[in-house]
């Protein structure tokens, strides 16, 4: 018997009838003995239609009031799922964010949870109820309805799993689990059994947008056991228990695991990422000198302009240099205005945007303990003329930024590269 | 100053184009320096949708689930009406059922308001911030979502009129006020400026839905002085209070007004009412001898089935009569099932149903003073021919029972006969 924290997503969660297969993967996890909390997602498009009232009745709308009304496709669904598993026989009951409550903390519409009250949830559940949460949603310091801003129902599971110390969060979603690169650009890319909290967090930035990035920061950090996996498939599919998603799990752990099944070399790279959401803004002719850089990124930081990867060329003659660097497209016009109104004080000369470009990642723990990782993926790019823009590295990833037409034959060459192609 | 309670239905507050006349209204209000708290429906239709995905989820649903799920129609409507006011430049703020809160105490899905805590919104409305709180629902002592049954926003409207003692509770609808009759059928049936509880309970629930009936008991209970009028009329029309709809007061008050008016002839009948909903049963034969009716009424009365007018025909020849009286004809399955049931305890002989039937009633706290009024009403039907299956009458209501195809024709002659047709 082990306590389980079960998660569905919009799509997942889209009618009545697609709540009634949820229901019923939710009865197979009962039957198991488990106590099971399940945390839901607003019907697919239902939010988008909330937050689109809110924009026609006010665009610099009041977050309070928009989270009231925000808040409320996720209750519906919650209430829903309750009466679908009643209606099979399971007992359920629905626990509004604030009637747990998982109290917040900070500003409406990107709320953090502070806490979860868990007493009379445990209770309920170990009398065999199910509890059916809604996610996205929790109750401010000020007693008013609170939400974690877009894609916080999985933060919402990882917390409730962490409160009621879950053996296992399974986050049930449109895809099987995590592959070592997008299924639509290389037909051959692996579903992965297990990838590490650090490996996720790298791949879930760079493009593969299976999980919240904040939900996997807040399991690597509460060391919750994540386990990606689909709800869709013929309605006499086995078990969930039986049919593994991936595992997301601390690195300690992969250890354990790889050493348990007697696997002596650990896979090099984990999986091949990209990323066509960024853009790349050129200085030209920025004064060679202590400070100048400075001037440069401190009034981006102060606006919350995320920069990720920066080259300074090599000095040119007259004590000049370019400065490169990019950030996310969204930022770009707010980026392009501060540079404008501080070019005095910067003193570059032209200002050059590109929003063609592609940032490609390979990715893994395995190279911590390696070298070579980085020239393998210039030398294979070069093989095939692929101009590389610009480069950032962590220790568990190399980054790339190329010609966004490149994007599928870098990857491609790469998943290659680093022996991933499945069978 | 005075301390005003608004009430908007579905129709007004479908979709932010139609919130924001609303917002416009209540903006009008707070013009006047009053102190407003709003009371809102959900969007139309909005709710069926809601009851829809419950029935789909289980025929048999949990009503305290149900609650849960179809509360959120009214919850939506309020943040945007908050919103759309704060874009006008009006302080505003929600206050969810579960935030203030307005106790229940009974069933879910038809739960009664126990009390409503006022300190914090008496604090939050005198500090200039219209208050906005979603009809139809509270909280149960168990702390959970309960709503109040269909129609259940006018009961609110007049529960938060009570709690808060505001000077009046203005209940806008998709009509501009309560007519003598209905003005489909009578083109000149004229506005009512003033009607007491007990005429508006009469004409509400015989068919003038114009308000729900518990808001008019509930009304007259805590002396709750209503305002019925209309939130559609132009855009540019003047602020409510210079175009008056119908009234709803006491009896007391409606002779202080005409006093004041200098009016001494009190008009005898206030309204004509119809009422199609009606189904007759006739069980013939049945034994003449104590305790017959009895055994008729009291099965139906266990089952909650509300019985209307009843006539015992004179005894025939070899003690036996007839029984004829009427039900709401959504009942009628329910009600012969019953009678079929006990038909040997009872001792009838057939029973025979008629739901092409129509109950027409004459409503006036005028007629305790005068007699007369069921005969004139007799010889005007008489005259015209049309014939009266049943009668009922109460201190301020006739009704007859008719054949249907006749309602158009009884309502019209019957509006003419007491005097009310406008010029």
């Amino acid at each position: 018997m082990a306590r389980i924290v079960m998660k569905f997503g919009g799509t997942s969660m889209a009618g009545t009838e697609r709540i009634r297969r949820v229901a019923q993967i939710v009865q197979q996890q009962c039957a198991n003995g488990d106590h099971v909390a399940v945390v839901v997602s607003a019907m697919a498009g239902e939010t988008d239609r909330l937050i689109n009232f809110c924009r026609e009745a006010n665009p610099l709308y009041d977050p309070a009031e928009y989270d009231a009304v925000v808040a409320n496709g996720e209750q519906v669904t919650s209430g829903l799922l309750a009466m679908t598993l009643q209606a099979m026989g399971t007992p359920a009951r629905s626990w509004l964010g604030w009637q747990l409550p998982i109290h917040t903390i900070g500003t409406h519409a990107k709320a953090r949870i502070e806490n979860i009250e868990t007493d009379r949830l445990l209770a309920s559940m170990e009398s065999g109820n199910v509890a059916i949460i809604p996610g996205f949603q929790g109750v401010s310091e000020a007693g008013r309805i609170s939400t974690l801003g877009r894609g916080g129902s999985d933060t919402s599971a990882v917390a409730v799993a962490a409160a009621i110390k879950a053996d296992r969060c399974d986050i049930y979603t449109d895809v099987d689990g995590v592959y070592t690169t997008d299924p639509r650009i290389v037909a051959r890319a692996q579903k992965l059994s297990n990838v590490t909290y650090e490996e996720m967090l790298e791949l879930a930035s760079v493009g593969a947008k299976v999980l919240q990035t904040r939900s996997v920061g807040l399991a690597m950090k509460e060391n919750v056991r994540i386990q990606v996996l689909s709800s869709f498939g013929d309605q006499d599919a086995p078990p969930a228990d039986s049919i593994p998603g991936t595992m997301i799990i601390s690195e300690a752990e992969l250890e354990a695991l790889e050493l348990e099944n007697s696997k002596v070399e650990r896979q090099l790279i984990t999986g091949i990422a990209h990323d066509k959401n960024e853009a790349k803004v050129t200085l030209t002719r920025v004064p060679d000198e202590p400070g100048a850089v400075s001037n440069i990124f401190t009034p981006l930081s102060e606006a919350a302009i995320n920069v990720d990867m920066i080259i300074q060329n090599v000095g040119r003659d007259r004590g000049e240099t370019d400065v490169t660097f990019t950030c996310p497209q969204s930022d770009l016009t707010r980026c392009i205005e501060i540079l404008e109104r501080t070019q005095e004080k910067i003193g570059f000369n032209r200002l050059i945007s590109d929003t063609k470009v592609s940032k490609i990642s390979v990715v893994g723990v395995g190279m911590k303990s390696h070298a070579g990782v980085a020239s393998d993926m210039f030398s294979a790019l070069a093989d095939r003329k692929i101009n590389i823009l610009a480069i950032t590295t962590s220790e568990i990833k190399v980054s790339v930024l190329i010609d966004e037409d490149e994007t599928e034959l870098a990857v491609r060459i790469l998943h290659t590269t680093y022996g991933l192609d499945g069978a």
